[in-house]
């Protein structure tokens, strides 16, 4: 039972605008701009994507962002971002950003926790102060810090559980997903997570809990925390398509560029991932064939480029000699050369993904790179994530 | 005794363009473009500006950078460095570059050394593996990385030592000057240094000598090495106007804001520092009403600027309680924002120098600057350098 209201209300409004199979294009429409899907989100944890300026950021052209509530409530508080005008304006950013609603830092990152129907009591993983988060108060938080799109709060329960405590952390999410739409102001919109493990049936009782419900996009949440590969990609193929075809859909914290193209295969809209951020700061880049440790005593003196298919800036500038002279010398600079280039292999990536949905030639791009990069990495130095 | 060559055999021609008293307005001229003087060289060890990718780096405008023979030569090596083209084409860098000779760093960073007439036998800071330098071997990796100012290969006595043991140093140093000067090609400009501790006969001697010799350049070192800073400016007053007119007059390793007036006073053209750089990763900021320290809970909520009298991308994009929360929580960006702000400071800083002797109103230029600091100083939470 999908709920249809009028696009109009919406705070942020999807347009389905072509489709090559079950990969989408389309447009999100926010207080902060259109957002063209399938679209990555650089993680910009505590107002900061790692390593990178605003400006430098904004140079790479993503149109959203990924902000954490649970590290912007304890660094630098709520308070703090509201007097300050919202996240937007203490980081100086124009672009559009969706906050993660602190579920999942609460149960991955707190060392301390009682979890309970009102909500979930914790302790900072900084210093261990006493810290409570429920429905009402992440809406409140996500909606003080002026997001364009709030995440409902929901229980990420670890891989590993039984199907029974799966089931019961499922139906709390359920529980918080009606009172998370009950915070919802008129101004920042609100996605539902979908919950059930790897469970089929839970999958699917999830889905339609929260498509009965009026949310404005619907997220695909408890994938990548532990369970292997072969299953998240099942689970995440099984459930896709059972989302409402009118609302983005949106893949949480996954992941490395082929889960990408599995995710806009099976109709993903967004993602998010520390990945591409991570990996730039130990060292670990993404080019066109595959990923490189530019540690590695091979770039030694290498003169060519990172990636000579890359038009981004630390592709054009520097060399591979370099980088790996930077790196290896424990230079800031490598981080900010290694992070430009990983955003944007993300960024360009999933603009050919748009490019080639539009051109009808979806699944012929996602073969021919993933042939690519396989070929590139056998044999090859790549590092694992 | 001063050789006058025709300025058109220099690999770097000093042209004195106006002054107003002691302090100079020049430009020396470069294959890699015009510097105009009196200039601060930011420096980057190396062959990168801590903190900052080389377009950052240009974007502030600075005409020369300077690099380190002794961090160099152990990495990633001089045989490397001419393979690639140079240290311009490693880092990207279309600007001038002058290398310290690695004298200054052997005696303050190796932890094991024998100097002997002949260069100095010494262990590397990083992994303690044996090196050796002479004027011949310094000169000759400075001419094979490219830059455009080579420094002789001097000895720089610690602060302390006595008068006779600072002359037989002084000594050394200048019979390498004359084996510096032999290795000489003819593209890299070559700078003699004075040397002599405290000691005004010593220091008389070391110009004279020196000046007796064929040098593009002349720079005073073994200053801000220990000594009081009271001794440190006598000094520089009773030295700089010592040194050949005709030529660029180098203050090497000095410093802050205050030191580079003083230095200007007493008609020095070339300065740098690794103060704005280091100080910018340790959160203390320049501005025009003194030093700050941006972790201090002061700026928690503060949205103003920087620096409000300061045109940085730093100060034009973002508050001091973003600064500051970038700070305390280890973000990178911090100290790329911190850097941009120092080094600007410092170009800024040599600019308005450059136009009151141009306007011949350095004197006042420099009495207001260091008054606005000081009262500004006095009673805030400015931080030592």
């Amino acid at each position: 039972m999908t709920v249809v209201p009028s696009p109009a209300a919406r705070a942020a409004d999807f347009r389905l605008l072509g489709s090559d199979g079950p990969a989408r294009r389309g447009e999100l429409v926010t207080a902060h701009g259109s957002i063209q899907t399938p679209v990555f989100m650089p993680v910009g944890t505590l107002a900061s994507v790692k390593s990178l300026t605003t400006l430098q950021l904004a140079a790479l052209g993503p149109e959203i962002i990924l902000c954490n509530t649970y590290h912007l409530m304890l660094r630098p508080g709520v308070d703090l971002l509201e007097e300050l005008g919202g996240v937007h304006r203490f980081m100086s950013w124009d672009g559009a950003i969706l906050s993660d609603s602190g579920g999942f830092q609460v149960f991955s990152l707190a060392s301390i926790r009682k979890v309970r129907e009102e909500g979930v009591e914790f302790r900072s993983h900084i210093d261990g102060s006493l810290h409570f988060l429920s429905p009402e108060r992440s809406i409140e938080i996500q909606n003080r810090m002026g997001v364009d799109i709030a995440m409902a709060f929901d229980e990420c329960p670890a891989y590993g559980l039984s199907k029974a405590e799966v089931e019961r952390s499922m139906a709390l999410t359920h529980r918080w997903a009606v009172r998370s739409l009950a915070g919802r102001n008129g101004r920042t919109a609100l996605f539902g997570i979908v919950q059930g493990g790897i469970h089929r049936d839970l999958r699917r009782t999830s889905v339609e809990e929260l498509a009965s419900l009026d949310f404005d996009g619907f997220a695909i949440g408890g994938l990548s925390v532990g369970e292997p590969k072969e299953e998240m990609l099942e689970t995440l193929r099984f459930t896709a398509p059972l989302l409402p075809a009118g609302r983005a859909r949106y893949l949480m914290g996954v992941g490395t560029p082929a889960d990408l193209l599995e995710g806009v295969a099976a109709g993903i809209d967004m993602f998010d991932c520390v990945l591409p951020t991570r990996n730039a700061r130990n060292g670990t880049l993404f080019t066109s064939v595959g990923k490189i440790a530019i540690k590695n005593a091979r770039y030694t003196a290498d003169r060519g480029p990172l990636d000579p298919s890359c038009a981004c800036l630390t592709c054009r500038s520097v060399s591979r000699a370099y980088l790996r002279h930077l790196f290896v010398n424990g230079e800031v600079a490598a981080l900010v050369y290694n992070t430009i280039h990983n955003v944007s292999f993300y960024l360009d990536l999933m603009r050919d993904i748009r490019q080639s949905i539009e051109s009808k030639s979806f699944g012929t791009f996602r073969e021919t790179f993933l042939t690519r990069i396989a070929s590139g990495e056998a044999g090859s130095d790549a590092a694992r994530s």
